[in-house]
């Protein structure tokens, strides 16, 4: 078991070193290997991506990312910028599907500006296809209009597309998924007026049959948005498009009100994984020792559930996390009046101990 | 000031009725002229759209809407069902420009999911372009994969387009109902990874120099689904194409908790609307006297300030709304307990008492 650790910039070493902590008390034998990137790499190597970290990265079973980004190298040209890191990354590996779970631990309930009862516990997960859909297909731009109404003047256009392949390979992502959780599968879509989305809902239904376990229902993107404001609580797995998951993860994550809390995924077809928290890297708190480290330390357990297939080892960290909370430790994003300040270290200090 | 009076099926008839009442109290000399639609076009004339309505609609200023859709009609051929009405009107009227309120009167903030200080008095206003974008571009379909790693495969397709007249007509109406309101504007795009976006940020960008009193800015939708939770309030007016006014509108609809208190209008470029309910047709309550009558006395109100420039009249009837919600009174869809619940006539007759 072969980790790739990708530190990066800003609170990136930070909150990286503490999930390096528990990953190191769980008792297996995960070999890690450090690299720099994003600005980091930048810094070492000329590159955002140096070679030696692809390689490591490409070699390793699952990548442990922190964060890249940080106010010295935004006059970089475009492709030497920290952010191209993450792209490549994504891009060599193949990582189609990304895992987007929003989960609320009672305890942080007030900081969601919905109701307590309608969020408290909310633990839902969306998937999303990363690399395809209308943000990439082709052909786009922009051309004189060929026909109707407007003929002659200029129009805007883009592709939407997905074949076969790359709805059957996230489907079973997806499935898989929700495999390991409640067993319950929604496919959003837009059947009713896009023949992509017929198309998408056909193929899921399809791959449906490998996965008996699995209970799939399907909904409509409007209605999915509508849904996650209504009940949240209601879905287990969702999985759709790249567009729609990039409109609903957001949606979802913002339901829980504390993205600093909140990790993911990014999955390739033989579930190698790039695992990084939701949130940047904050170069305005770098170094002072007081970032959050749960959402990298949740990204963590979020490897071993979906890259190694160690659902308990990803509970006992789960379970950790939600005993420091319940103990009343917050790190100062997530601080209320009543509860103990914390900072990175002593965080990660406190899950450790909780795995004891 | 002609107004084609459509009722509909279902509750349709007995809430037009309410709001016909509010606009015969007024003092303005409406022209109200009544037509059968849906199953009761279909039940009267053999088609959900008799030609006699159509031609009312046609010749008439602004058309008021009940709801249709009843279960006698479900076994009906497609072309033959209510529903049909709404699409038949909207392609030949060519009302492209759909205005959706979101509104939250104080008194029913405990209906939404969110917390009270987030939503309560929330009134935001999505325009969506109703007959263009993906929903409707041609091509479309499922064709074998002709490019990239999936070549060869079959593959569902769509195209999204926007050509510039299509963005410059929507854009008017969005600015114009701006100006009647908070006279700030939120454009809603993706003009980072579509080409068809970015086009419609330039071109909308360029509308804007014709209304220098309105304040405009740009969002990302993914981020925009992410502040409707956030802080809804802090939006005016927002306008975006088919496919995102879809999923904002319903995300933005549910966060008010009650549907059955918001109306809708649908514009044509010359101001000219169908004016309706957001809600359905509720055949299992039809006959009972039991229907809210308020989403469509307010798309009355709207149609006073869209189509008639009567903005004083639509506010005096928005007052009036407000005042019998003061008041305690209730229909069973909004009922709480400490409340007065009252019918869909004694709910009329208090509008029409507080207009007075
Ligand atoms: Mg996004
Ligand atoms: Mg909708």
């Amino acid at each position: 078991m072969k980790i790739a650790i990708l530190p990066g910039d800003g609170i990136g070493p930070e909150i990286i070193a503490q999930a390096v902590k528990v990953l190191n008390v769980l008792g297996e034998s995960f070999e890690l290997e450090t690299a720099p990137v994003g600005g980091a790499g930048y810094a070492a190597h000329g590159h955002p991506l140096p070679d030696g970290t692809l390689a490591l990265a490409k070699a390793a079973d699952a990548v442990l990312f922190g964060a890249v980004g940080d106010y010295q190298y935004d006059t970089l040209e475009r492709a030497l910028r920290p952010e191209q890191a993450i792209l490549g990354l994504r891009k060599q590996l193949g990582l189609f599907g990304n895992l987007r779970p929003a989960i609320l631990y009672p305890e942080l309930a007030g900081a969601s500006t919905l109701k307590p009862e309608v969020v408290s516990g909310l633990d839902i997960l969306i998937v999303r296809e990363l690399t395809g859909d209308i943000y990439f297909g082709q052909p786009r731009g922009v051309r004189e209009c060929p026909d109707g109404p407007f003929k002659g003047q200029r129009e805007g256009y883009d592709t939407m597309r997905y074949a076969e392949g790359e709805i059957r390979r996230i489907a079973h992502v997806a499935f898989q998924a929700a495999q390991k959780r409640g067993k319950r599968l929604t496919s959003v879509d837009k059947a009713n007026v896009l023949e992509t989305f017929q198309f998408w809902k056909d193929i899921v239904t399809d791959v449906h049959k490998e996965y008996p376990d699995v209970a799939l229902d399907h909904m409509y993107v409007d209605n999915a948005a509508m849904q996650l404001v209504r009940a949240p609580k209601k879905f287990d797995v969702i999985v759709t498009g790249n567009m729609f998951g990039d409109i609903l993860s957001d949606c979802a994550a913002m339901l829980t009100g504390s993205i600093g809390m909140l990790p993911s995924a990014s999955l390739d077809a033989s579930n190698k994984g790039l695992y990084e928290p939701s949130h940047g890297s904050a170069p305005d708190i770098a170094g002072k020792g007081i970032a959050n480290p749960l959402a990298t330390i949740l990204s963590a357990a979020m490897m071993l559930r979906y890259t190694f297939n160690k659902n308990e080892q990803a509970d006992r960290i789960e379970t950790a996390v939600k005993s420091v909370l319940a103990q009343g430790l917050r790190t100062a994003d997530i601080f209320e009046p009543g509860t103990t300040k914390v900072g990175t270290e002593e965080m990660g200090n406190a899950v450790v101990k909780a795995l004891a």
